[in-house]
């Protein structure tokens, strides 16, 4: 393969294989391996295992920052975050080898454990401003205690639904599509009147449990 | 120190420097030398880590199964179910560190991961016999769907809840006691008259973010 391209496929590579059997059991010897190139190679590239997770975790963090920051706060309706749910899950399921082992990752790397309290954080502040939006389009009611516990679980939720998947039913593929709806259904005894409705009508086109 | 006492301090160590570190983070080396005995002592109890982690995972075993069977069903109050999500929460306090990695020990050990999977469920059965029993009490109301959604959020922030804590403020001690209030949040939408205002005042004496 061409040099240039060689650290794009370390990365693909090792995205893959993170994902697969979790990172704490894959080598950078294995991802050399499977790519048929040497380690030395690989580590002209990536001098430590570290510095591929920390290049993996930028671009997930790119891709979260550019969905949270495009969020549209004053106009949202039901399918609006139905629709921002979903973007925001795949992107986990793509980076997922992250949350399975995140609370070991973040003691490793204090730097990693800041910017991913930090996306934790922006995702609070997110989910509490689309509620708000809803709240006062008149699609929502709730108190400051219900949302704030709102939004601590949704984050939640957000951030773990991979890894109690992965416990509970094993070699399942991740299905973020039920873990929208996990989501949504913490929100929706709050909805009023048409977004009520609106939420019925794509709970029952999305949920297959 | 006795020689009887040797596994029961062993064990106790184990679980505070696991908890306290991560099981990750601590070898059995730094076990010993934490009670100032020899690595062949601690290898002559305990003949590998694993060992020593299905030793205190049976501990919590035990203890979480008798805890979820003795739940009451036929009359549950909201009261009756605040206490015993505490009485759940502390057990999960007391074990953190099983919680903390939990997909990769579920990967180490398909044995542990059977039980723990056996746990989830049948903490899934009974946050669903709990609801049957609010509902047939006429304290609360809620479909099959919406009873589903609440059992895998429930289980699931009861699962979490410590590594997301962690995540986000890192040196505090964990705090059961929010966790008790997230999850009953999850439930209070759905209750009723009397049941409602009981939830309310829990919820005022209760609640400190």
């Amino acid at each position: 393969m061409a040099r240039s391209q060689t650290p794009l496929r370390i990365e693909q590579a090792a995205l893959q294989l993170f994902n697969d059997y979790g990172e704490p059991n894959i080598t950078t010897n294995r991802i050399a391996d499977e790519l048929d190139i040497s380690p030395g190679n690989l580590h002209y590239h990536f001098r430590t295992k570290q510095d591929l997770i920390d290049t993996l975790f930028e671009q997930f963090e790119r891709r979260m920052l550019g969905l949270l920051a495009a969020s549209e706060i004053e106009q949202t309706d039901i399918e609006d975050a139905w629709f921002f749910l979903h973007l925001v899950f795949e992107t986990i399921t793509e980076y997922r080898f992250l949350y399975r082992d995140l609370v070991e990752l973040c003691i490793r790397s204090s730097d990693l454990h800041r910017r991913m309290r930090g996306i934790l954080k922006l995702s609070m502040q997110t989910a509490d401003q689309l509620m708000g939006g809803l709240i006062r389009a008149g699609r929502m009611q709730a108190n400051q205690q219900e949302r704030e516990s709102m939004v601590r679980n949704i984050v939640l939720i957000s951030s773990f639904w991979i890894g109690f998947d992965q416990i509970l039913e094993s070699r399942q593929q991740p299905r973020p599509d039920r873990a929208v709806w996990q989501v949504m259904t913490l929100v929706s005894p709050y909805l009023k009147g048409e977004a009520k409705a609106q939420f019925n009508e794509l709970a029952s086109a999305y949920h297959h449990p």
